[in-house]
């Protein structure tokens, strides 16, 4: 079977290898219909990632078709159409029990997260309580729905993330920093969960028109100092209740941190890519800092699945170009290239 | 007038200054009843703050009675019983209004803290919110009740606020890193919220039992690695639900973050003194990190007042021994010395 690997830096290539099978007994094989690409994915890509090494880092963001399942296996079975969450909670331990399935102590953590799925087939561990059921087939869906669907694998749950951490409250004031995929999915989910004002830090204008779609009210194209100030100007000087992280870069963390009011929640999800950003600092502010990798599977389960079916919400828009598996190159490039917000890969029908 | 004054480390002494009067409009002039020591305080008389200055850092927690009031003074009056929280908040803006005045942002922060509050007489700058009014006159109260009040200055608010912000929950697993005052209230404030489970980190005999008292459950003497394991086996290997962390170094700040499980609060409370502890560390285990300087008007006016007032919490009982204000370098001593929980002086009737 065909999958992508990782090169080098501006490099990614097909390549074929053995098809996957069942090792644990709670494996599922699953065929992918849609991949596609990550921010993360681009760290890389870029050449900001030196640890990097050749097959590293090549997608965890597919809907697909089980194949096949190993015998502990009870909540699916061959032929279901699924979301495959890029985290791989057990349902039982602590931390899944609290949703907080990204930190899962049911098993080792070099075994909860998705990688190498860009490809035709991938070996989903811990498949059992993890895996989300979508209703029918693909063929049942519109290719908006199928996008849509696809974006429930990680960027919408992780803009869920953000607002649900920061504990966003309805008559909120939130900002979002960051407006890549993940950060326009968080204006959906600030929205979702009623905020009155919601502030995106954006200088694109195609994504600006989205964040506005999505629920966005005030656009700040500043950055650093001058977009702090901005946010601070919009807010009377108060700051917001809410600050929702979607980078990880030492600007957009500190960014986030600079326009809280004190008391108020940042909730991050952009992994961190940052230098030093030490705790005590914050300690006068009473800032809340919450965030890591996102719940996937409980937010597709509780509330995302159902707003994306009966069409509530569309953060499938976020995917503005697609491309072949074959053309992976191009998706990296042109995502990278801020010529697509987000790349979707059309693996299977 | 009688002011303490901190000269060096391991000493201070009693000076005579004027008396101090109404400056500004929202200034109130009160006669104080009760003051005492703050592990705060020890930090300089112990030496380990080299940045403290003859006469700073001395007190901050004080109950007593209103003497005159500025024009803008509605609130209290002459003869009023109240307490006087360390922290000023405005009540309008919007880290009041969100219930957050440690953070005050209605005038400049330098005046949003108490200082130099073990004296006969203080000043209290944003008095009209900030002040707490008691029923009655102190007479009306036994000893214990007087010293319960005293704690509504600081410690008890400032424990209550570790359990807030970490949002204990009913039936919550939660540690408390550190025995001191706050820490012992930190357990009375876990137990306010319905923590089942309340394990307290703590070496020191007295204060074992007055944790065991307010409602602590278990007890964990080791410290560092061997403390983080005991924990760990205590809840069978999950971490707990929060972590209130009540000392502020380096070491009880990494073993507050240690011992949560993913998705788990951390609400610290002690004034950092660490080294660098870096945010980014913390982002796979989704820690929610959150804590300040505490609402102390707030919690008394909403919660802690009428649950002193009923007999309902007893945080006095961490004063276990009374100074006049002539003692005060030994009420600071004997509290260095761990002789006492946490020293109280006795100023006036």
């Amino acid at each position: 079977m065909k999958t992508a690997v990782f090169v080098k830096a501006g490099q990614m290539a097909i390549e074929t290898i053995e098809k996957p099978s069942v090792i644990e007994v709670d494996d599922a094989i699953i065929r992918v219909v849609r991949a596609c690409v990550c921010g993360s994915d681009l760290w890389s890509y870029r050449g900001d990632d030196d640890k990097a090494t050749h097959s590293a880092n090549s997608g965890h963001e597919i809907i697909g078709i089980v194949d096949e399942v190993g015998s502990a296996i009870n909540t699916v079975k061959k032929g279901d159409f699924v979301i495959a969450p890029f985290t791989h909670g057990c349902g039982h331990c602590a931390a899944c029990r609290a949703g907080f399935e990204g930190g899962c102590q049911g098993h080792d953590r070099s075994t909860n997260f998705s990688s190498g799925y860009q490809a035709e087939y991938v070996r989903y561990a811990h498949a059992d309580w993890s895996l989300v059921k979508i209703p029918g087939q693909p063929s049942d869906y519109s290719e908006g729905m199928i996008a849509s669907l696809l974006a429930l694998a990680d960027v919408m749950p992780t803009g869920y993330h953000a607002a649900r951490v920061a504990n966003v409250q309805k008559g909120d004031t939130v900002a979002v920093v960051g407006d890549g995929a993940v950060g326009l999915c968080a204006v959906i989910a600030a929205k979702m969960r009623g905020a009155k004002r919601i502030i995106i830090m954006s200088r694109h204008k195609d994504r600006q028109e989205l964040a506005l779609e999505f629920g966005a009210t005030d656009i700040v194209e500043e950055r650093g100092e001058e977009g702090v100030a901005k946010v601070l100007e919009l807010t009377n000087g108060d700051g917001v209740d809410a600050a929702l992280e979607c980078v990880g870069t030492q600007l957009s963390t500190e960014t986030a941190l600079a326009i809280a009011r004190p008391g108020a929640s940042i909730g991050r999800v952009g992994v961190p890519h940052t230098k030093d950003i030490n705790l005590s600092d914050y300690f006068f502010q009473n800032a809340i800092i919450a965030g890591g990798p996102a719940s996937v599977t409980t937010y597709d389960k509780s509330v995302l699945l159902k707003a994306v079916l009966d069409g509530e919400i569309n953060p499938g828009k976020v995917f503005t170009q697609s491309y072949s598996l074959d053309d992976i190159d191009q998706a990296y490039k042109d995502m990278q290239e801020r010529k697509t917000i987000k790349s979707m890969v059309v693996v299977s029908k």
